[in-house]
């Protein structure tokens, strides 16, 4: 942020009075200009064959993480709440019919200053199809998540914990809520 | 939003290409302003007594809602992760010591493009006192909770929810932990 949104005089970083943070402060108008983290939300949309759990992944079609495996999410917008978010993001990725279920992992990504959220959703039918922002839409067994083409460590860490939990349902457990931080990046294969 | 925050000029309220909303746009840099919803992070301090659960709870001295009772919470910021956001709001709020807990409730506030996280928390000594953002710091026992008197709609939902998980715990349950949308604003009682 380089000018103030509300008069356009150029900010300068300082800590405002009874803060201990800088911020970008207008020396014209006074505006204090904060930044807080975001939310990115998204689904894990599941379809069952036989009491095993496939899941919906989409190639994305965007930077950053060209070509990389995600599960439908995407930023929140100010009209929605987090599960209309969620289940806005699995239409337009994956032109996915869902029936969203409850919030199975919050996890903060304080690197890039956001949080991301995945809730269950039970694919209605296999009727899909890619949306603007993805290549390619598809179903994955456990045994078949492409686990070295993810695009992002919430979407490795959210299906890691999901395949775990469903291991506990078949011995009578139940999903959890799951929260955690990502320290690292993903790792980028070599070539 | 009124100016480009990248080149000070006038924004003005376009759908970008691919996009399907209104967003502040510059039509001399082609910056996209997006504006997200904001996470507000606290914690549930509790002071247990022969089993019983005494909660604390914080007046505000600034506005909105001066003078009216609050659990220590505030805006999330870049630098720290959901579960520290809530430790340092009980710390500058009502100064107090605790172990945080578990995530136990997310409220969507979508009238004011905000997201309401709250925390368990377990206070470690009775070494507590109001912040500058607080008038007045106190334990209430379930009984004494000052419910029209409390500064916000996810305020009084997290301390219900508390309270009847409470009651579960006697019974051999254990806390949930709790999504919900906040869709009305808080009566503010007549004078």
């Amino acid at each position: 942020m380089k000018f103030c949104s509300e008069c356009a005089h150029p900010v300068s970083l300082s800590i405002p009075d009874g803060d201990n943070r800088l911020r970008h402060v207008c020396p014209q108008c006074g505006t204090i200009h904060y930044q807080n983290p975001k939310m990115v939300v998204g689904s894990i949309p599941v379809w069952e064959v036989d009491g095993k759990a496939q899941v919906l992944l989409c190639t994305r079609a965007i930077e950053p993480r060209y070509g990389y495996w995600t599960l439908p999410a995407g930023f929140m917008e100010n009209d929605e709440t987090t599960a209309e978010a969620a289940a806005r993001e699995t239409v337009e990725e994956a032109g996915a019919h869902i029936e969203l279920g409850n919030l199975f992992s919050l996890l903060n990504v304080q690197r890039v200053h956001q949080v991301h959220l995945f809730y269950l959703a039970r694919l209605l039918d296999l009727d899909f199809a890619p949306g603007i922002e993805s290549l390619e839409v598809r179903l994955f067994a456990e045994e078949a998540i492409p686990w070295e083409e993810l695009a992002f460590p919430t979407v490795r860490t959210t299906l890691e914990l999901f395949f775990a939990d469903r291991a506990k349902l078949r011995e009578g457990g139940s999903y959890g809520v799951h929260t955690g931080d990502i320290t690292r990046p993903m790792a980028i294969p070599a070539d």
